[in-house]
């Protein structure tokens, strides 16, 4: 064989299409890195290493991060509520950074010069993976097939990949594939493409992977008790049961368990792409909507009103950078230093019902509460003059009246 | 008896308090007008009227106010999508000024020199009246009892006005009354007060009058299709059952009828009031949660993601004015004009699913969508040049790099 | 010849870049029409015009498009006080989106398939251009040179263009050409690159070409009375003479004229370009200076405070748009409509002292102000209470009680 | 005589007014602590000690608080750029603050009950004194004299007032006072009131205090270079003499000596109070205007372009608690702490010129730049592909083409 153009580092996931990148990678004289994140998708890693090696990886990689996905991507999403478009909790937005960020360090590592992923042109992903790559080191190479005319000229669909697969003995998957695509971490499962690509079809019965129907689901909840220090989880307790779990990633892998069992966390949404075309997107987020809600709720406890406002403005942009695949910039790095500052006294714990696909919150205490039951009480007057009230609404009423006067000065000229 | 001090218009509701404010005004030397708005609660109006009749009240206003109140206040607030702390949906908020203004009205009509109501001296009702009267009229005289040492420190709590009533022949309830306050209309029904004031304190059973328990509601869903025009409802159909409903009063209560069936619109959160505390209040909003997503999904679905961007952040302001009671403010005006015209071609059909106290978006259509299917499919490359997206990439990496070069720097300098 | 590609609307300076450039589509067997605005920058014209035909264009339009440029450009940026980056008012951002209009409306009447135009490929205006042409006409096909490596390898630096034109018979420029590049319109004149791009350089002494020397600029000023309706100028009078200008055009070259001879609208900047690198600029906006101030002025005095608020945010996104080149966007449609519905009732007349580079507000006056002078006085107590002010200030400090309360309780946890 | 009400500390200026109020709270039955603030301004302090003395006051403290001033509140501002409503530095707004805690201090120390002030009931000042106080401590009680009714009866103006310090030996001023009242610190001096309350009368001759008329001020400018660390000034070189000046105070008192000489600084606005009214004020910020701009200029020069455009919102909203009196609030903390965040490499040398009222920026440099000569070079590639921008401007004209599309598809159908 000719002399290597060099190593490419792919991120790999062990189906088709990777595989057939790999392969075609391999064809136009790459060494290959295979490497597999295991991001708390539900997969059989050992397999598709083998799998890999067989197709002629140099290496194989798999990385379980599923750790520091939830410490140091889930958290920050949680102290900031992040959501996007006011209903996206961002679950592959936050899962890419993660899976790029490793993917360089094997680069940097083995002296790769070139990355590679299986992203599609039109998508966002491709963005997340590539903004990630050269934030962390600008003079990486990135091989994107699916933008190469080379590639996607040659593979114009499902059915040349499967051909090729057969050609160059990459095996090939015997269940039937869904008339959509997903993509899964320990945050959500997102569905899109195929027939739901027509905005108005209904998801099909059977889409849902993750979470259980909420009409079939338990007539009972889980009580559960959150307890958060600095805006993030410390503690889960199911009420009835007593059971805690409290480490990062325990404890959201028993929220996932619990929301999944209620059928809590789906979403059907038309969301806008920072490429600027409108895709449709069905998710679930099953412990990723507990967290919003109880987050949420102990924030609007403890945190000073315009503190939150304040915080709030923050955090929609937050999410916009997020979804964009701005993780590793400037202002996303300043933004998340403004919104841990934020979460400083963010603690206490909130009481949750899990119930039919909905997140009830039942009541919530803190040490640290800026709320004051004597002074909001309606029962006794605490350390409130309520004649102060009239002086602060007639100055507050002060600009409405000029406002007044003036509006019927112009509507007397007008006549 | 001796000279009036003058007319004026007292805010009644029929029950305890507005009654003894009734009475106390004349004892004051006030002639009193009672108006008794229906803005959609559950009330014997005439037995009111009646009431405040035997109480000396020279004139009864009964107002049926609740198509105003949907048409002028809610609409406006749906095209909003407008929600108060990430939570709240304004329910009493947007009553208020509705109430006020109607109540202005005929302090006008009857040359009544005064406005009178029995709003607390914590609350954020006080405002929300206040501001309305002023706005309305600068000249105004208002009289707010729960403010005014001589009448608080009178009634200090619900013995002194029951002894109160008794002793000038105002009829008592008969029912015991719950152990915390509410306030109805036609969009909501808030609980707050007495034992709420403990925010650990869950809701007791049956605290919630209006809408089923969402784990005893039926199992099977009613799917509606929502019609929206300039991004307000203009019809809702049941699509089991065909029927349709279509004038904006009509469509509302339907909207209620089924949301409450299902569960639909229950919250309890700690929110910041105007005046500067936190409270706790329990809330059912129906219709208005159904509409609340409903409008969300046709607005992301027609309008661009840039204009979303910018009403998204007045819409946020428009919340916060409603919160505070600046509903006829100018800055309030001036948001409502640009939000209206942000909606012009927010309309198409969306369909949801009331489910145990959810609502689902099944899926959407319009013939004024800014959504392309053939643009984003994966399966069709439409008018589409996937290697456009590498320069887009590259050119949002140019600060990302050089920032990266300079935190290199940095970090090299501080060896 | 064989067979034409098409036709080419040619953005045509009379310069050297695009005289080339002219002669260069024609090689590659385009037709070429070539087109110059005029847009207010000192030029020959009719010289313009003959040269362009003398390099073989088909056909030569000048557009005398200063009017439109300061009616519905210049103006929407005074109403907005729109300023990129605190110091930038906009000058060569506004004018690009006028110049690219006209020429899509030449090549839509010509038939032409092509547009083309000389701006570098790593500078604003080519996004400025090429957005408005795909906004306008989404089929249209663009040429830009300076992003083609068939143009941009072979004329590396001016030499190369220098050598082209020599052999093509392009006259050649017999002045010496600055160490600096120069935009001009009606608006300002621009100066960067060359030996501004170390932005430790001074400028050097007679590069500003169109305002005076401050320091060396008349000792007495022109005191000038600019009034406004609906936020746009109106009328313009010298104090000491008398003389007034009316109409839009007149009344900006005569601020233009005014200005200049005071030494004022120079700035020097480092600012931030959509492709997301920091370039160097030197700026003279004369006109656009005064405007700034004298509008900023009788906004301030005519429009409430917190739509002024509301509308500060808008503009700050406004020139965003305009800097990025999203003139004819959704979200700038939609700004422009809102900025213009803040300025209903801007109008009135603001006093101005010119005067060695600066504008000095001396007073202003409206009949639609929402200034009150009796209410303001220190000396009269006016329709105001100053007790409301105890009530105002209490009920404001609650927050910061609570806030105080709770600091301390979290110190003394510390301990 | 009886027993005392109390200990209170007055905010002592020298003057008639408060000179009075010291008496007359005498007369009240309070024991009086004056206090006087050594912030900068020109006043004879040992005087104004032996006439409060002479008046009453059981002791006087002055106290030079002008380095804090400086170092802990306008530094603050000026990495901010704090500017209220575009225009006014804050000078008094800053200086509040510093006042009332030292104040505050006091009452502390000498275990006050009260504090008082001599602030007018229709300004910010008091609000600014209060909210300070109430924010240090919540439990302090406040006497405003101009806010009670049995004081400002009393003193319906300044013959009262004169009046009144005859009959109680209080001095008398002996120059005629000026027809508007004025306030001055190390930042600022204002004009306000008096005949200045209309908006239209130009500031007579003679008014201006502090800087030189710029029509008089030299013909040749001084030329200084400002270095800064963390955002923060470290030390100011004039280029000609070669004197530089290092600590924050000693730099901000040369910088005011030459802005003052040169005529920088004046501006003359109608701005809008807390309260809710607009007013005019006349203001002098000579140091204060240098550092605006030469910050704006080394910010823009080495802070990343989007952490510079949410630093830039949260310096508005800085901007306006500062204004409003809520520098101690948790809103305010927190912005502080995000400002200074933003300001971590905000390093290098801005040289100005000073000349005739204006203030030129003439170039930068720093080693922690953004700025990437080589990148931005019209003459050198550099690393750049100028046919990424292709990509670039065409995935951002994706959104315009649809809404292209759709706007046709609207319009045909209103046919």
């Amino acid at each position: 064989m000719s002399q290597s153009k060099g190593v490419v580092v792919l991120a790999y996931s062990g189906g088709l299409d990777t595989s057939c990148i790999l392969v075609w990678l391999k064809e136009q004289g790459y060494k290959v890195i295979a490497y597999l994140a295991n991001i708390g998708q539900e997969d059989d890693f050992e397999k598709a290493r083998k799998k890999a090696l067989s197709l002629g990886a140099e290496k194989v990689y798999v990385e379980d991060i599923s750790r520091e996905f939830v410490e140091e991507f889930i958290w920050p999403a949680v102290q900031a509520n992040a959501i996007y478009e006011d209903r996206y909790l961002l679950g592959t937005s936050l899962a890419r950074p993660c899976i790029a960020r490793k993917q360089m360090e094997i680069a940097q590592k083995e002296g790769a010069q070139y990355v590679a992923h299986g992203a599609t042109g039109k998508g966002n992903d491709q963005i997340r993976f590539e903004l990630t790559y050269y934030a962390i080191c600008p003079q990486i190479k990135i091989i994107a097939p699916w933008r190469m005319p080379e590639f996607y000229n040659r593979f114009r669909g499902r059915s040349d990949l499967m051909e090729y697969a057969k050609e160059h003995g990459i095996p090939i998957p015997v269940t039937p594939t869904n008339p959509w695509s997903m993509d899964e971490n320990l945050m959500h499962i997102s569905y899109e493409a195929g027939i739901l690509e027509n905005p108005k079809n209904q998801a099909p019965p059977g889409l849902y992977t993750r979470t259980r129907d909420p009409a079939t689901a338990p007539d009972t909840p889980d009580i559960l008790e959150i307890e958060f220090k600095k805006g993030v989880p410390i503690k889960v307790t199911n009420v009835e049961y007593g059971t805690a779990h409290h480490s990062s990633l325990e404890l959201f892998v028993y929220l996932n368990e619990i929301a999944a069992k209620h059928g809590v966390g789906r979403i059907d949404i038309v969301e806008n792409r920072f490429i600027g075309m409108k895709s449709r997107g069905i998710y679930e987020t099953p412990a990723g909507t507990i967290l919003y809600h109880a987050h949420l709720d102990i924030e609007a406890f403890t945190m000073d009103r315009e503190v939150r406002r304040i915080k709030q403005a923050l955090a929609l942009k937050f999410a916009e950078l997020v979804y964009n695949g701005f993780w590793y910039s400037p202002e996303c790095d300043y933004i998340r230093h403004c919104i841990v500052q934020s979460q400083e006294l963010v603690e206490g714990t909130v009481q949750v019902s899990v119930l039919k696909g909905k997140v009830y919150i039942l009541g919530r205490e803190s040490t640290q509460s800026l709320y004051n039951e004597e002074l909001v009480s309606m029962d006794v007057q605490g350390d409130y003059e309520p004649s102060d009230a009239t002086g602060f609404i007639n100055i507050n009423s002060l600009r409405l009246k000029e406002y007044h006067r003036l509006q019927r000065k112009v509507k007397a000229q007008q006549k």
